[in-house]
């Protein structure tokens, strides 16, 4: 019988996952599509892609309004491949959204920015097989469209090399023979996919940082100098941390990287994020880093400082979207004693 | 005969200082209002002050469109008082504007932020003479409205003690004497107004810089924890700054300045200008700073990061002010070149 496979996540990397599995036709593919199923569902997908051409109109064989419903209508899933933002200071976290579909035999996959993310999701599902990928993939979800320009290159492999899980293989092979297609998309095994995650880190936690933090797309930021001033010392500090991990970061990924969207004047998706009002994934591409430089005594002053301002920034995104209403009465004492505060009254209640 | 002063900057500072010098009625005062004379030449200007009470519709009995009008009608000037913003970067420099009034007999007195604001006044005109002001006041210009919260507190000096000028102590009393109101504001002479820029710069250069770039108050970046996180570190490396060029600032003032605001979910103005769309006094506050610590060898990686991204900030606001119209295609090479393609191709027209 074809593996059952959840998809949660409907933008780019999710929309283009989902076609990819059921242009293998090897798996019986299930996508959730939260906040436009209506119109998905009836009107379907609209794609360009760089691989797979033209498609409009395209519904998925077996579309959910939600995790719940796609588990009592579709699952119980052998997979549950995970391509949402991850956010785990919002209010609903990635293991809450997947909980309600998760079985005894699901195993996970997270295709999600950031380090780190594994861990929690580990705790929350301690004997469930949780397998880490990268998904390298220039795919941007505009409204009603999915704009796909990169080859969609997968690295999957265990969350942590040290702890190969009994059944990670036979799962490791199954994917890359539901999820492969020859000549449309690359999925590899990979021995150590957290060297993948800190070399992706080298630009998510230093251009998409800077330009969600001043609204500025990347070829801006470089006319300020930024290059050598900000954006080069920074990816050294990434470095330095990933070394601390026992992580070597090629030199010569630091020269490709910088140098990756010469010209094309391209959004970072933290900015749109930004831009839309939307939580962002600061917390695991950069706060875990800069917890990570902490704990190991590696001095990231430039990383802290954008962390600082990210965390403020988050923190005003968060009020606009009305996860807390904050009462200025609470806050007029000693302004050290404010984090405290905040934390006892509102954050605590969810 | 009174001498004649012209107010150059109809904003917080300016208004209160023209009303200060009025009350005083021992000069012939000029309030150069660019933006907005019409309204106020025929309807005046509407103050709530701390120490001058309610006024209403009050219209200075000299007011000019400009400060080429100012001279033709009311000049020649003994002092200006410049009470702009502080912009070096922005196509009309503060020299350019006083320029028109600058006579051979003219004092300027600087009552702006930022440090070595002296200097490019100073190579501009270099036989007059040029004082120096720190003017403590929490005064802000809303629309039809002063707001004028804390007493008006000026320190005046040299601008830098060394190069004391002969006729500086004769202008210094006759300052003191045409502007201190007895029991309403606080004129005071400074023989070294350079410590009282360092120490106002403790505040500017942090809590400014920081809101402005984030969009948030004061408070709501302490809630975050950036107290210690970002402020404190940020006001020690001023504090290092300011030590490599022989100035003391104290250390109870690093703490008595992060809880100046403590309660009072105070916007600085920085904040103020990012959200209207105004260029920011980055330059004079954070810029200069800045280049001192790299001058004397000083490590200060946070400023450096502040800097950098208010850089680009400040880039995007002269965009959206249309002081140049990008065309990407100047910008299809190696990115490490696109700051010197701007300078060329747009920044050297003006």
């Amino acid at each position: 019988m074809a593996p059952k496979v959840l998809i949660v996540g409907s933008g780019g990397v999710g929309v283009i996952c989902a076609y990819s599995l059921t242009k293998r036709a090897k798996s019986e593919v299930t996508l959730v599509v939260r906040s436009d199923y209506q119109r998905v569902s009836t009107q379907g997908l609209n794609i360009d892609s760089v691989n797979y051409g033209t498609v409009r109109n395209w519904i998925p064989s077996q579309v959910a309004p939600s995790v719940e419903t796609a588990r009592t209508q579709y699952g119980p899933f052998d997979y549950i491949f995970l391509c949402t933002k991850n956010v785990p200071d919002s209010r609903v976290t990635c293991e809450d959204i997947i909980r309600p579909a998760v079985s005894e035999n699901t195993t996970i996959l997270l295709l999600q920015n950031g380090i780190d993310i594994e861990k929690p999701m580990h705790k929350a599902f301690p004997h469930n097989l949780i397998l880490s990928g990268i998904s390298l993939i220039g795919s941007t979800n505009s409204p009603n469209l999915i704009q796909h320009k990169a080859l969609e290159q997968v690295f999957v492999g265990d969350f942590d090399k040290s702890q190969s899980h009994p059944d990670s293989q036979k799962a490791l092979d199954e994917i890359i023979d539901i999820y492969h297609n020859e000549g449309f998309n690359l999925i590899l095994p990979d021995a150590d996919v957290r060297q993948q995650r800190w070399n992706k880190l080298l630009y998510n936690a230093t251009f998409n940082i800077i330009a969600g933090l001043t609204g500025v797309d990347a070829c801006r930021c470089q006319i300020t100098g930024a290059n050598s001033a900000l954006i080069e010392p920074a990816m050294r500090e990434i470095m330095a941390i990933a070394k601390s991990e026992g992580y070597d970061v090629p030199e010569a990924l630091l020269d490709k990287l910088i140098h990756i969207g010469d010209g094309l004047f391209y959004r970072p998706s933290m900015l749109t994020d930004v831009h839309n009002g939307q939580l962002t994934e600061v917390e695991t591409v950069l706060g875990n880093p800069v917890r990570i430089a902490q704990k190991n005594g590696v001095a990231v002053p430039i990383l802290n400082t954008l962390y600082s301002m990210m965390k403020i920034k988050q923190f005003s995104i968060k009020e606009q979207r009305k996860d807390f209403v904050l009462n200025e009465e609470d806050f007029k004492g000693n302004s050290d004693g404010y984090e405290a505060i905040f934390e006892e009254k509102y954050a605590s209640h969810h």
